[in-house]
């Protein structure tokens, strides 16, 4: 039996970190004077002495963490965290049930944006800015987890995400030790924080709402502070900064950190994964705006191409954003989105599902197929890239589809048994797996996820973290294996 | 550039015989004296004709098929078949298209079972007789395709089929020729269809019925000759006689085989394959006979029972036999059904979908790689009933399962597309590809695909076509390499 011990320490320290987060939303509350002012203290006391409590805990049996040590931290990290961070919402929101509080923490720190809450602005500001904020910093784990653990740990296949980096990378690795890495990496996303912000401003929204939204939108989150999300400011320019920034970080962030560090974007313009990013992006723009032409969705030209971008890149890089119901439209088109949604992020991004390295990868193993079907004999290598993709590498990323697909339809499966139809179903499993935010159905862009059971919930909640954490980390933790000595 | 013309005299000596079989209905039509006597002189003239000229054409080039061949062979028969089938139905059908004839000709030579007809007991007796005849053959063909031709072009893994049938397989190969192998098949397939045909008699069919039905049972066809399907007769004791045919053809037929030749059940007790199989249907008529009690679908226990086995049953195995319009269930019901009918039937049977062997190995696949997170640098080997499997079929398995996965999505978002909704959408091409029958919605147990318009009944057909063959017997042709010499 492996000890829990020393990974207690570590994430305690964590935990009390997340206790000191919550002084933003107080310092909201206090200058805004708002009515959740007394939310804070308490959840603060109680997070602080829990961390403090845990680290204590293991303190005496710390040790330095091996690899295997990681899939009970990561797991923790995002099964723990929103215990603490659902506690300001159940002293504020009356009627609350600790069920829905998790599952918007969860949702929150896995960055996947789906909400139990409506009337988001009849809320005081600070209970809004703790949300968004929860998204911000699961995005700042997030980066760390997807550039610098799950490699390590070999989950998935996840070894591909650095390797395959072509150009600068080859000859200077990532600054080995994950705390440095996680300073370059938040270095950046803090930078792209600060530009997103600040565009938010100037494109008309208030000092708040730019924070509130900058939060959710770099971090591919997709929370929003109205209930019609941002359909709220109506505005073409906001829709724009959200549009170029949720691309932005759809992207993988190694490249930014390699091309930070080199001072120059080579890389970037060089990566496989970013370049079918763009360009499947663009084509499904394309394609989408020509179909609800086709099918006088909208009046012209310009509005059709001004919702279509807008919810291609919000939907296809999991953010959730919306500004109209796109449930409305004709049953390809949401079904489309939600079809990107499950790929269409690169890996090393706080996006979710698949990642496009990966559904790169598998296609490329599905067309060598062909190859050996032609000619038995013949050894055909997979390369990305340009190098050759290591067998052991190849065969992670199927087990990762194939446990991605069970999961996907044994959650559906549970889903169904507990009483909902199937698109509703279906659609609120994918899109919690895939971290994405809104469905279709009863959980569609103009719906929440409230009208579900509490059974329906947890299903959901633990398919959002099995999605953050790429399905493996999490279930490790329930084998056999991962616990002998 | 590949030759075809081997090929094509192979394909004209099966064309010649095809239109031998129409003899059957001919001799259906005469004694009865039904309206569409006329209809199979013109089909066997030109099927007879067509065939002859195929083989005359290509019999300058005849020489022994090398594997390759195989799969222009196997394509060609399944697509160009169901052109000569649709002949007696277009010459007596007033009204029908091409297209819906062609579907329903190719239905049924991949036991798919989906129809386009309605009133279908206000067709002649020769008419139905056609219809479930072409289904006969269409097993026939199946079986050979299963057992003999697909493990030799090693098409999805599935040179598996053979090596993991345990016990007497290990020392005694099948047949090696083809033709042997298939004289076996038909021998038992044969003795099958008589046992069926009797105790459908028995049961309390009428001689056509119990022929017609007998046709459509051990092929896991799933045509009736009536709109209710198995609901016309509405018979227990049919139903059980439905019920143990459909189980017993839905096992590896070169069990069947090995166990005749030596004289003994041993193989059939011990296979992995098969045993899993009864587990897993006994597992499901369990649950869900507890599920529609729970939701008191029916009065009572004997008759929750009766539906839920006969409907597991036909499902489960992809015959598609409905007494009750099981899409009125709670969701999860006929939600459940169509996940087993992608997986359930054993590969070796005229069964469709992902066949129960290869779902085993993806699953030890995922299993193995939790073991590797927790052991990197372990060689864990997969075995299936003992033995190690190889790493070239498992690729293998692993393709067919993305492209399977692929082709499922892709077909469709064209369904969609073209205007289904999104449960017509999925289940036709979940039903198509799979070989079932029905699906749910506009095409459930209750409906037919004749709501559907030529775009989408060709996207039904090209599945049903793809499934049958196993996606890359087909898939292979679009290929460079196919064609390159
Ligand atoms: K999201
Ligand atoms: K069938």
């Amino acid at each position: 039996m492996r000890s829990l011990l020393p990974v207690l320490a570590v994430l305690g320290g964590i935990v009390m970190l997340f206790a000191a987060t919550m002084l933003v939303p107080l310092a909201f509350a206090f200058l805004g004077g708002d009515a959740a002012l007394y939310a804070y203290d308490g959840a603060i006391a109680i997070t602080f002495t829990s961390g403090l409590a845990l680290y204590l805990l293991g303190r005496r049996s710390r040790r330095e963490l091996q690899p295997r040590d990681g899939f009970l931290l990561v797991s923790l990290v995002w099964t723990v965290l929103p215990v603490f961070g659902a506690l300001p919402l159940l002293f504020h929101i009356e009627g609350l049930s600790f069920t829905d509080a998790y599952f918007e923490a969860a949702s929150g720190l896995t960055t996947t944006g789906a909400t139990v809450l409506t009337g988001l602005e009849r809320l005081p500001l600070s209970i809004n800015v703790w949300r968004c904020l929860m998204v911000f910093i699961g995005g700042m784990g997030i980066l760390v987890l997807a550039v610098a653990i799950l490699p390590l740990l070999g989950v998935g296949g996840s070894q591909l995400f650095k390797a395959e980096t072509p150009g600068p990378m080859k000859d200077q690795k990532l600054t080995p030790r994950i705390a440095e890495t996680a300073r370059g990496l938040w270095t950046i996303y803090f930078v792209m924080a600060l530009a997103c912000f600040l565009a938010y401003r100037l494109a008309g929204m208030s000092w708040a709402d730019a924070f509130m939204h900058m939060c959710t939108t770099v971090s591919l989150g997709g929370f929003a502070a109205y209930d019609a999300s941002f359909g709220a400011f109506d505005s073409p320019a906001i829709e724009l900064v959200a549009t170029v920034f949720m691309l932005l970080a759809g992207i993988n962030f190694a490249l930014y950190f390699v091309a930070w560090r080199r001072r120059s974007l080579r890389g970037l313009w060089r990566d496989l994964e970013a370049r079918v990013y763009f360009a499947l992006l663009a084509a499904a723009v394309a394609g989408l705006t020509l179909y609800l032409m086709a099918h006088r969705v909208y009046p012209d030209l310009g509005q059709t191409l001004r919702h279509t971008a807008f919810h291609v890149v919000s939907i296809a890089t999991t953010t959730g954003f919306a500004t109209r119901d796109y449930a409305q439209w004709p049953p390809f088109a949401p079904l489309l989105l939600l079809f990107l949604s499950c790929f269409t992020c690169c890996a090393g991004s706080t996006g979710g599902g698949i990642k496009l390295i990966r559904s790169l990868l598998l296609m490329k193993s599905a067309q060598r197929e062909f190859k050996r079907l032609v000619h038995p004999r013949a050894v055909v290598p997979i390369t990305l890239g340009g190098a050759a993709v290591d067998a052991n590498v190849l065969q992670s990323v199927l087990a990762f589809m194939l446990v991605y697909g069970a999961v996907m339809v044994g959650a559906t499966l549970l889903l169904l048994f507990s009483g909902l139809e199937v698109v509703t179903a279906f659609t609120a499993v994918l899109s919690s797996l895939n971290n994405t935010g809104p469905g279709l159905g009863l959980v569609g862009p103009a719906g929440t996820f409230q009208p579900l059971t509490d059974f329906q919930v947890w299903v959901c909640t633990i398919a959002m973290l099995l999605g953050r954490l790429e399905l493996f980390s999490i279930l490790v933790l329930f084998t056999a294996a991962f616990w002998r000595k």
